[in-house]
């Protein structure tokens, strides 16, 4: 497993809600692929999204979200923390 | 206090040595500003780099990461979180 960072654009505007209604949908499925949402943090003036993830590959991340209905425009493998 | 998450480009091949240096480098002068960064995630890959603080302000977060000689190529309020 490997964390991954990702990021939407094109979200301004984003409510509360409407974060956790789409980290919820995340939650409903990413078991199938192993994933796991860890965190999301929202900007709704610039309207980007982060998501921190575990997964097993950054093709099984875009899968989940895209499939939960907001694709993401970039994924990154986080290897190094501190 | 508002949580921010900066981004830093242009990092390509950092090593896990380098983030720790660069972030304890925030962390020696974070409280004059009354920040703190609270953890970094790094791809050596794509050279991104992503920071999560909480601040008074994205200007004290800017300060900071400037004078500790990484200045970011983004920040971003992020009031939302999931």
């Amino acid at each position: 497993m490997a964390e991954f960072m990702d990021v939407h654009r094109g979200m301004k505007g984003i409510t509360s809600d409407q974060l956790r209604e789409s980290h919820r949908a995340d939650l409903a499925i990413e078991a199938e692929e192993q994933v796991h949402f860890k965190q999301a943090w929202a900007d709704p003036e610039s309207g980007v999204v982060y998501c921190l993830s575990e997964a097993p590959s950054a093709e099984a991340v875009r899968r989940i979200h895209q499939r939960a209905g907001h694709p993401a425009d970039e994924i990154h493998p986080v290897p190094l923390t501190a």
